[in-house]
């Protein structure tokens, strides 16, 4: 039965669930109508994809960009450190014919250095809800690839790499696009891997040369590129053993990048973690009662 | 009196010039007809844009990406350490109704490392062939930004990073771009150059977030890219004062970032460099009898 209808709205993509009593998904439904990309109201929006979930009698609660100062209604970050508890008393109510909430983001701040997080709190906070270890370092890698410090249960500080948005805006045109479907491939991968210490923009420049000089396939550029950024970031990440939140050809990247520098990495599913995080907050906020 | 028609034929633009005896420019025209963007013969190409000129019974030499694989004629690397006398006995003749040649790029390897320049070897010849000491580092900042060492007047070795690249396509589009024209701040700029200690793809992230926290203001965000793409690659770069082959603003941020870390550069007008390069060559390979 479901008890909460979850939703994780972000640029450029939205995906709705029905959330059950323990936190498992009984049903998701997706769409391709981003908070930056799609068009008409908010509320029609998510009337249009929940269409006869609505008759389930239950709160909604919402995550990601949806919650941004250019989104449905403004969620302002709170700033880390901040567990579950922080994020539950900050939820911002949205008018909606069901009650519903936004999940805030979370900004960080060390000496000039600033971070911001808007979804990833929600997938950490699902993490949380489930891990009994009271300290851990925790990889969402992406787009803009997080790293967050986990200390007493809370969000303690984070980084993030634009790892996944360099990797595309390089290989789609100019120097590295090859206009050739790209193939896996654990030499190109472990090439990139080790020319990422001369540091990122030299390396890159690499795939060039060695394609040019016949050592490397064209068709393995992507490998290249993806061995060092991903081999640049870890680098920069001194936990031991991390948790991966990824699934998939992203998650065998940073395992084998993880092996091939002797370290290891514990891999979690990530899909379920944004439901139970939604839920884990909604218990916390009262807005659904704990079974 | 021209002695040389000297042509600069890269990917996408194409400069000729009438060069005196004295390595002078008499004359320059300039064309968006690159090697990988115009049609049509190489040959009709160049005679349209050389016009009257061909008159000048003189012959006509040739750099940059017209001697690629794809260009008009392959003139094939040589391997670093190179010089001016290693360059001028590898021209590459290329049928034309004037005599004329094709300079060839230079490659190198440094273990695994790889690296090609085609077309900056010519002004670095134009540099070694006015310079009196044997040693020296010069920067070739732009698209691909090339250090290159100079040992006994040779270019001993060199190293590329994607500067220029990895900045414009990170502010065409995706969460760096702002669709505001850009205006320089030393402020912003110094805050990049700070941030690129911690890496670029991380120091990158930056510009967003502190964006979104209000501590970078958006039309702001190229000079603080600059800051973090230049840093890093200066950071790189050990020689104490190099030479820098650079014009306009980006001289001026080349001079800040090094100004800012306590270095030095020297700097010199790139414009010129080609054609004394071209003189040079066509000295050395006989083409043109020195006065």
């Amino acid at each position: 039965m479901t008890v909460l209808l979850g939703v994780d709205w972000g640029s450029s993509s939205l995906r709705v669930f029905r959330i059950a009593a323990d936190g498992s998904i009984l049903d998701t439904r997706r769409a391709a109508d981003g908070v930056f990309t799609g068009s008409g109201s908010y509320e029609s929006r998510l009337r249009a994809v929940l269409g006869d979930w609505l008759t389930d009698a239950v709160p909604i609660l919402l995550c990601g960009m949806v919650g941004s100062d250019r989104g449905w209604m403004h969620a302002p970050y709170i700033a880390a450190p901040a567990g579950i508890a922080d994020l539950a008393r900050a939820l911002v109510d949205v008018p909606f014919e069901r009650p519903a909430w936004i999940v805030p983001g979370i900004c960080f701040a060390d000496g000039e250095i600033r971070e911001v997080m808007r979804g990833e709190e929600t997938l950490i906070a699902g993490f949380l809800a489930r891990e009994t270890a009271a300290h851990a370092t925790i990889c969402l890698p992406g787009t803009h690839s997080k790293w967050a410090d986990i200390v007493d249960g809370r969000i303690a500080g984070f980084r993030t790499y634009m790892t996944g948005e360099v990797r595309a805006a390089l290989l789609e045109r100019g120097a590295l696009a090859t206009g050739m479907e790209q193939r896996h491939a654990t030499d190109a991968f472990a090439q990139g891997l080790r020319s990422a210490e001369t540091g990122v923009t030299r390396a890159l420049f690499q795939a060039r040369a060695r394609r040019l000089l016949g050592m490397l396939a064209p068709e393995h550029t992507a490998a290249f590129v993806d061995g060092v950024l991903i081999g640049d970031e870890i680098a920069r990440e001194t936990a031991l053993s991390p948790t991966l939140a990824a699934r998939g050809p992203i998650a065998d990247a940073y395992a084998a990048a993880f092996a091939l520098g002797g370290r290891f990495c514990r891999i979690v599913d990530p899909e379920p973690l944004a439901a139970r995080g939604l839920l884990e907050l909604a218990h916390r906020a009262g807005i659904v009662a704990p079974v």
